[in-house]
């Protein structure tokens, strides 16, 4: 099943992306994409509801915004350096065990929406990741039982503020929060859905031109031992969000380095999980505009 | 104003203290302590509202657990290092600017819970911290209007595993996002409450030995300052939490280090804000009774 949430910022309803494409709206299955709806087996539940009620859902208008496919949960949990080309490109060294760092989830917004370039920011990149939601809560879970906590995957782009990360006093979270950084989504594709979720194509383009462009073959942690291990150092609540790291071509690794400037148009995709595409502007630009 | 939640686990209410320091259910008033009662004025709301209604809601009964006074926020923002003589003990160079990382959300827990110590952990320490409470949305706030964005102040004990923050690969969110890691409250104290939040004493007690014994007037950085630096690199919603900094006198700045053992108390308090006590559990010492 694919989930998507459509409509206004702040004012999304619950849809769902049928196997011929079709996109319907299931507001009256009641329940919208948050951490009550996970933790209850919602996915499942919401499955069988449509198999008797999907004819009579309204159809989405091709026009309507996406939002973010899952509502805020209560945290993303990022995984730096997961894939060893990027480690390099960043000029640090693979890690011994996951590196975790939290983004923002007030950084979220829906797939298509504008990335914003913060105020004063020269060093903004971009991050195509393959993010996993919890279905189940997680705490000291093993890796042979992670993919059972396992709801499904999304589309993710990681954006960070390199100045603001690395330059500006320690802990990576400075640059990895601002409003816009993590743009999610077309849909959530439930597990399912997904044949191989280490054997995924996955890249991005700006301005067309192909920076980032990998397989999730690649990454040196998997999506269990990830799981297992976040949940030895915190609980992993339904919904929440565990983003496993970007493949080598970013900014910050190219020679001369690379950052994003207003007008940019940044293109993601991972196979099986859809496309986005963030328009970018800069934070004065848009308030020149307004004033 | 003082705010409280009572209750089990999950199922807390919302209360207030008087000031003859009687405790009030205000569920009658029909808001909680989140995100939207902080963000449409609800403390001035309920303030007007107990005029006429306080005499009707029902006392408290003194046994009851107390919960967190807020709901869990969208995130807890603390700052590193914000007292001189701390960053001295802790091995670290006194920051040029605020230092910023992320607590786990899911780490709240009420003032009185116990502090469960995770498993395979030796190094669990105490961090006494005035925390302060966001009431109105701050993005790009400066520093002379900052302190309108403030909803009042908490009493919060940062818990940090010293091994997960800084021996196992990088990012302090590991050791410090276990749950039972923020015990808040035992009230929330509205602005007004607080004459300086810059000139209170802050301690912590490890079984009934003095630790931590500090003023905030020691702070690097101060609310109005953290405030504004913070909202330029993230968006605080109504709720979210900042916790400013914990003062000299932890257990990794002891000569020989001294950590957090199964059948410890520790008790803490501010000025104003009242007082704390956790009891220390082992999780294994948990698992072991369970079974």
């Amino acid at each position: 099943m694919k989930l998507i949430r459509f409509g206004e910022p702040g004012f999304e309803k619950p849809g769902v992306i049928l196997n011929d494409g079709k996109r319907i709206d299931v507001s009256a299955f009641e329940a919208d994409f948050d951490e009550q709806f996970f933790g209850s087996e919602g996915p499942e539940r919401l499955e069988s509801w449509l198999e008797s009620n999907a004819s009579g859902c309204p159809v989405i208008d091709s026009e309507v915004r996406l939002g973010s496919p899952i509502i805020r949960p209560s945290k993303i949990v990022c995984i730096g350096l997961n894939y060893a080309k990027h480690a390099e490109e960043s000029g640090m060294a693979k890690p011994n065990e996951p590196v975790l760092f939290f983004k923002s989830t007030s950084a979220i917004v829906g797939p298509n929406d504008d990335l914003v370039i913060p105020r004063g920011s020269k060093k903004t990149d971009w991050e195509v990741e393959l993010a996993v939601v919890i279905g189940k809560k997680a705490s000291y879970v093993e890796e042979e039982n992670a993919m059972s906590h396992v709801a499904g995957y999304v589309l993710h782009n990681d954006y960070s503020e390199r100045a603001f990360q690395l330059e500006r006093e320690g802990q990576w979270v400075k640059g990895k929060s601002n409003d816009t950084f993590a743009p999610l989504g077309p849909f959530l594709a439930t597990q399912d859905e997904i044949e191989d979720p280490h054997n995924l194509n996955l890249w991005l383009k700006v301005n067309g031109e192909m920076m980032q462009n990998s397989n999730t073959n690649d990454l040196i942690f998997k999506i269990p031992h990830l799981v297992s291990y976040v949940s030895q150092f915190m609980t992993l609540l339904p919904g929440d969000v565990i983003s496993t790291g970007t493949p080598f071509g970013v900014g910050l690794g190219l020679n001369p380095q690379r950052y994003l400037k207003h007008g940019d148009v940044v293109e993601l995709g991972i196979d099986g999980l859809g496309t986005s595409k963030q328009h970018v502007k800069a934070y004065e630009m848009i308030m020149a505009n307004e004033n």
